[in-house]
């Protein structure tokens, strides 16, 4: 890429943002629903962002949806250094904490300095899951793996041989998050077993 | 897809949040930046939200940033059915607005009636481009073009032999929705040229 003439804060915002577009080659584990090849973390996001906009109304007391989409659409992007790690990688697990800190931070650094802090902020925020908002960015990341796990026939539990147990207990987490949205997932989990997309215990 | 047991309005908002699926298969005549393959609707619309995100502070007046995010997710949601319609495909410009109008009408449906109200109206506020928000939205959709063809080095403009003048003639409107924003395509523009990577006239 050769460099056109901007102003110094510009060119931060243009270097951030083309260094952004490497999330959508980051693979995730989950299928597109219409199983023709797994999902990446770009267009993950965008669906993540479109639940949130769709079940905020779940969220009570009620939260600030503009920073919830903030949240939802910067908190995969670490994964651009970090890759996508996944429940059963227990030994990434142990590290993933580090390396999507030191990814943070290496690409918040790449904007202007005020909005380095505000970016680096809200991605805090997502990781720390205190606030309201970041708890409804956590309850929606969580369901989207399974509503397209469920939409897409069980694809992923299938072929990962997963347990109905180990799912369930996954998704308890969600209902501490946002109370409302466990009944959806419990109603998606409830068909999966009935399914019997689940490998025996 | 089998069905869960859910309320009649958590089940709407399920049925579109599956169908929104979809947009990831939309493909788009736009590069990723590192030239491996071509974008889908759906990461497009995720790095047309974080452009917004990052550059909002550009628009004069200010606007609601959380809307403008609303309006990039919803952008191009109704490709699912119309699919992309590129500036160089004259016949599929001419019937482009009724076929997505086509589209927003059954999508938005599926989701509960106020939502799809609401949704519906987003998405007309993106189309009219009248407000701050939309005129914010538009300008961010037509530089990620602009920032995705410029870092892959041109890539679509040398396939398709775009000359200089069509090029500056679509960006010019970028700088009468967001007059911050035309320095920043200006400059793309006058280094692309300079790296000729336009074709003749």
């Amino acid at each position: 890429m050769s460099a056109p003439e901007l102003d110094a804060r510009t060119a931060a915002q243009l270097a951030f943002l083309v260094e952004a577009d490497q999330l959508k080659s980051v693979e995730r584990a989950n299928p597109l629903i219409d199983g023709s090849r797994r999902e990446n973390s770009a267009e993950h996001s965008w669906h993540v962002a479109l639940m949130a906009l769709v079940l905020a109304e779940k969220a009570d007391p009620p939260v600030d949806v503009g920073r919830v989409l903030a949240l939802c659409l910067l908190h995969d992007l670490v994964e651009i250094d970090a890759g996508d790690t996944v429940p059963w990688d227990v030994e990434g697990r142990a590290t993933k904490a580090d390396r999507e800190a030191a990814a943070a931070d290496r690409l918040f650094a790449l904007l202007p300095p005020d909005q380095a802090v505000t970016f680096r902020r809200w991605w805090d925020e997502f990781e720390a899951n205190e606030t309201g908002e970041a708890r409804l960015a956590h309850a929606v990341d969580r369901l989207s793996a399974l509503i397209v796990n469920h939409a897409s026939g069980g694809r992923l539990w299938r072929e990962h041989g997963r347990t109905e147990a180990v799912a369930r207990a996954r998704n308890e987490q969600l209902g501490e998050w946002v109370g409302a949205l466990h009944p959806l997932a419990q109603a998606l989990l409830d068909d999966a077993a009935a399914e019997g997309w689940f490998a025996d215990p």
